[in-house]
């Protein structure tokens, strides 16, 4: 084709280190990063993925919409505390949540392996239905495909989502300030040990549930008191410090978090020791981080604590005024100062 | 979660004949048409995908837009004429365009398998591109996913697209009438036919091409006309007759077509000839049928016609006053009419 003359300059470069794709490429970590970096958002390359946002917003005549998808892979589909279907809907629900948007219709393209039992595919379908029910979403389109058996893994499932924005901010790393109080939602750790347990035939003594859930109904409130929220972002993939690490990079800042003000779950904080991981970098599904100023960080608690969903809510940090831009730091337990930085690899391959 | 008792009438309920999942069930019959009908559409039962058509439509303030998603999973991936990038990219902006929607922005989810060469990666990353400048759309927001080797097979696409309506008219099945004329883009199964050839290891004495193309240029000028579309429908998995035995079934008429007229290129017909295929049933991507009253089919053709894409359009035949609700009629070179059936499993799996 003629128009691929144009594109050419911004064709994808195979990452020469690695002629070929590696599970870790799919972790959260660095060679996601630079997997995405290097061939994915080159290729694409437009104003709107410039963003780095889990959701495009755009303008359709007056009204703003946000536009995002999600393929969700999770071994096993279900897990405790949820499954694939619930977690498709949830999930890309969430992040047009994270846009400040209201989610309000979604697609769900279903990739099956030959061997389902129908059975499961049912009780798959049936959480997709009731998550979109509590989240107040219709699913109005999809798509059904096949593979072979050995071509797939019993079901995998890819939801897009639009949401309408009521409201005229931009929400977006980008808009992160010094001085910002950094808030997190809740607990963190859940999903990720949740998933992990059930792989690894563990039996922890408390039962670790995925935190799974939606967050629209959280971040409605804080735009509705006018709150000026900068940027929102769910923990998903990678946990909350991949998060924040993506946060500070794309806003060219310094973050100071405390780990003692991180709440973990004493159960998942066990968990987290028996295999070995570290609860900042475990995958949630129901926990995100919220940036605006400072003065408005008592006044945003209140509003999220109101909720079940945001009860543990609590400030972790602040947006450095200086520092290196691009850093996250953590004060440890004992009071000293460490860099985090992404994890090399994958921690939870397929973990969403 | 309590909301779930709220459609437990609706629940899914296994397709009690096949506890396990087919190849079957996704290629474009009777299987497939049985799990849709059975369980997906049960489980998501809403008006709006009532409509059956490969687009939802919905107003979001003053503005119409459609939505829709598809999951590519074609094997190879790269075949005669094209690839799963371009395939990805032009299915979802045809599916906008059957609709009569203008495509806007698409999302893209990839779901990769370890061990995918990058430079695979990379050729088709840049044939989404391609595609997508082509089309005039935007790729604006996507998710990679990365999945154990054995888990996958090489790369699935998801996309999902968005698409704007500058008219008022609804293009459904629902829409069709007696005396409506049925016209057909173009010559029928090479889309089909080039992905069979390269993995049967035929070769063809002439090389046959996927007729993968964006159709919403050679749809626009249609409605600009002014002409009373009633239904388009491109004629993807199961082919033209497929697509056809489909809005039979929605419209609840009869339709009645005439084999001769059918544009069948000659080393198509031969290659289905060796590989047992009957043409009317091959994968196109590139070719639409379009219903509208018979007094405006001659301004229709002449339009589509002034487009390469649709220089072989023609109109293939009618939809009965009278007959049998649901029922496609084929009138045969010899002059004998037959119902055309569905076919019960896959003619070919993963062909898209």
């Amino acid at each position: 084709m003629a128009e691929s003359i144009e594109f050419t300059p911004a064709c994808p470069l195979p990452i020469p280190e690695y002629p070929r794709l590696l599970l870790a490429h799919g972790g959260g970590g660095q060679l996601m990063h630079d997997l995405l970096e290097r061939m994915i958002f080159p290729a694409f390359a437009n104003p709107l993925l410039e963003s780095r946002h889990d959701s495009a917003v755009f303008r359709l005549g007056p009204t703003r919409l946000a536009f995002t998808t999600d393929g969700y892979v999770v071994r096993p589909p279900i897990f405790p505390g949820g499954d694939i279907g619930g977690l498709a809907v949830y999930g890309t629900v969430n992040d047009l949540a994270m846009a400040g948007a209201r989610p309000r219709y979604l697609s769900a393209a279903l990739i099956l392996e030959e061997g389902l039992p129908m059975e499961t595919l049912g009780r798959i379908l049936a959480s997709m239905r009731g998550a979109a029910d509590t989240a107040g979403v219709q699913l109005v389109t999809g798509d059904t495909k096949v593979v072979d058996r050995g071509k797939g893994d019993g079901i995998y499932i890819t939801t897009a989502g639009i949401g309408t924005l009521d409201h005229e901010l931009t929400i977006a790393p980008q808009r992160v300030r010094a001085g910002d109080a950094v808030l997190l939602s809740g607990d963190v750790g859940r999903h990720g040990m949740a998933v992990m347990a059930v792989r690894e035939g563990l039996s922890f003594e408390s039962d670790i549930e995925s935190d799974c859930a939606p967050l629209h109904g959280l971040v409605q409130p804080l735009l509705d008191a006018g709150l000026a929220v900068h940027c929102l972002r769910d923990c998903t993939r990678g946990g909350l410090a991949s998060s924040l690490i993506e946060i500070a990079e794309s806003a060219r800042l310094e973050l100071r978090i405390r780990e003692r003000a991180v709440p973990v779950r004493e159960d998942v904080q066990g968990a987290c020791e028996i295999l070995g991981f570290d609860p900042l970098y475990v995958a949630n599904e129901g926990r995100f981080v919220c940036f605006l100023p400072a003065a408005e960080a008592d006044r945003a608690l209140a509003i999220l604590r109101a909720d079940p969903l945001g009860a543990g809510a609590c400030r972790i940090g602040e947006v450095a005024d200086g520092g290196t831009p691009g850093r996250l730091l953590l004060e440890s337990r004992i009071g000293a100062w460490r860099i985090l930085d992404r994890l090399s690899g994958e921690q939870l391959p397929r973990i969403c």
